[in-house]
């Protein structure tokens, strides 16, 4: 099997759970090796996925620890990252029971790799609703106040996946926010996805508004895939985030059917609940936006890969109920789920339009 | 076919030319991106090599020039600069009349690049034995005067090829400089491959003492493949050069069979002379430095790829002959020539003993 026939199945629902696990231009651009790529591919028979991704996640560990006791920092911030990275994508497709540890093996390796990254992240104690939410906020190396963009994470995203879209957004001058809502990484444990992730957005606000070195005038949101759905709904209700990215998002989940086997395994299991039929009813619920999209008023940018298994009709959805907000609409021909297929061009397009929203 | 087919092959011997243009690692740590290695290999029947990479080098000008426009000069550096990997990489290994184009192509991009990339890299003209060299200056964000670090290209490699090496380097508190020596890129007009490539290194060398943002006393050379063997005899010959490592190099070419058949034919072209027989001879002379690896003094890191079609017996040429520098040798037994196929781990190594030399 080719590296394509991986990045670019002709049928999304023929795809093997190997198939949709070993997402090529998802893990290159988020900064899993080509060569660790090659390795799970190229596994022994008989380790699992997991099991290969333990193993590198544990070799990075390894390094990471040797490079920061010879004083190498930044190489050990790297294999620290490498293996979150790892720990990562071996658990984010992976529903067996020990799912629940290589979680936190990510986010304790991210926790190590946080004070090393240039620039570092630094940890924000949050507690929303009675839950103790972790943040990460990265400033960009200028004078405050810093613009600021909170970056929201899908179905299987976590506060510890978005470094080098981070680093974009940086580089252009503004901050990063991430953390995990209901349903996601380090939050899961509380709190399912319930269809109320926009409440955890706003408290993030509240929490960056109280800080001196934000800008409390420029706070945008971007967010990926399910991720994009939170975004628009999050910015349709809190009008304090000034400008709003939906990267592969959605508007509901009207879909469903079109959805990969895994992803609505993995819908269900974010879901906590025990039957597909459950799960579609849940999400379908909990996904819908298309109430509050009237309400949303600050610039919004859609990127939507016409390939991706969210149809089309979205983009008309957006026009049709999105009429009080300015729009820029970008349709990929040729672009997958978030145009992961299409390298770094849609991620700079992205970056220097939030850019240009709120750095004066 | 697969990547990893192309990255590791079994029988150096039997590559063909697309086998042996595809290095998926050399090309992706290089920084060129997935998608276009992917459309390369699968791009359409009698379309060639050199005009599909011609054809993505436009793509990216196109992508730059508007970038630029619109005030994005971020995205517009990155863009110039996957311009002009794409058009490297079209004709690193193709000898037909259009490389000369391709080359010039390639350094008019990274002119453009040059001013965008973050650090900037300053054009430097210099005159060495009456040949116009141009090179290119890289400080980090530090006050100075800064160390410095020559990087030196192989075979095909050129001064616009390596900027992803010198982000790390740069990252380390070291600033880089880039240069084309005899037979390479913008020098090859005048001047073919003939065995004095550290007196261009000298040359570069005393351009740099002279440098008040320099330290003269923490000049250190690394050099790939090739460059690797330049690399030794550079600072064999120089007393100046304070640390050298050699990254997938050689010390003589006594396993001339062993190399590939488009390197081979490189080798010839670099040489400027008509047949293989006359290469090889010609390429014997020129890269011999065992009559000189005694006077090596400085610290020196040597890094080698069991599988390389060099061989190891390099490794104990070294032991041998070099007996008056401190030697650090790591031979990596999965890496093939200079561990491309590794990842970043060897690079993020050599960057960090670099660092240890000349950072105080």
């Amino acid at each position: 099997m080719s590296a394509t026939d991986d990045a670019a199945p002709s049928d999304q629902q023929s795809l093997t759970p190997e198939q949709e696990m070993l997402n090529w231009g998802r893990l290159l651009l988020d900064g899993v090796p080509f060569a660790d790529l090659i390795g799970a591919r190229d596994r022994p028979k008989g380790m699992s996925w997991l099991n290969y991704w333990l193993g590198r996640s544990k070799e990075y560990e390894e390094l990471a620890n040797k490079a920061f006791s010879e004083g190498h920092h930044l190489s050990a911030g790297e294999y620290f990252y490498l293996g979150t990275l790892a720990a990562q994508y071996g658990q984010f497709l992976w529903f067996g029971p020990e799912r629940g540890v290589a979680q936190q093996r990510k986010a304790a390796l991210y926790r190590q790799a946080a004070p090393l990254l240039d620039p570092p992240a630094h940890e924000a104690d949050l507690v929303i609703d009675g839950v103790p939410v972790r943040a990460y906020v990265r400033t960009p190396n200028r004078p405050a106040p810093h613009p600021a963009v909170i970056m929201l994470g899908g179905l299987e995203s976590t506060k510890e996946e978005s470094r080098h879209m981070e680093d974009l957004v940086l580089a252009r001058g503004m901050a990063t926010v991430t953390f995990d809502g209901p349903g996601q990484g380090e939050t899961f444990d509380s709190r399912a996805l319930a269809g109320d992730f926009e409440r955890f957005t706003s408290a993030v606000v509240d929490y960056l508004t109280d800080r001196d070195d934000i800008d409390a005038a420029a706070i945008g949101v971007l967010g990926r895939s399910l991720g994009g759905n939170y975004a628009l709904k999050s910015a349709a209700c809190d009008d304090r985030i000034a400008a709003c990215v939906s990267w592969g998002g959605f508007s509901d989940m009207d879909s469903w059917e079109a959805e990969t086997p895994m992803t609505k395994e993995s819908w269900r299991y974010v879901s906590k609940v025990e039957t597909l039929d459950e799960a579609r009813d849940h999400v379908q619920k909990a996904t819908e936006t298309r109430h509050v999209l009237g309400k949303l008023r600050c610039p919004t940018y859609i990127l939507h890969g016409a390939l991706d298994e969210v149809p089309l009709s979205f983009v008309d959805t957006v026009r049709n109920h999105v009429t009080n907000a300015p729009l820029t609409i970008v349709v990929e021909n040729e672009g997958d789920h978030c145009c992961h297929n299409l390298g770094l061009r849609p991620r700079l397009a992205m970056a220097d339009w939030i850019h240009d929203q709120l750095v004066k």
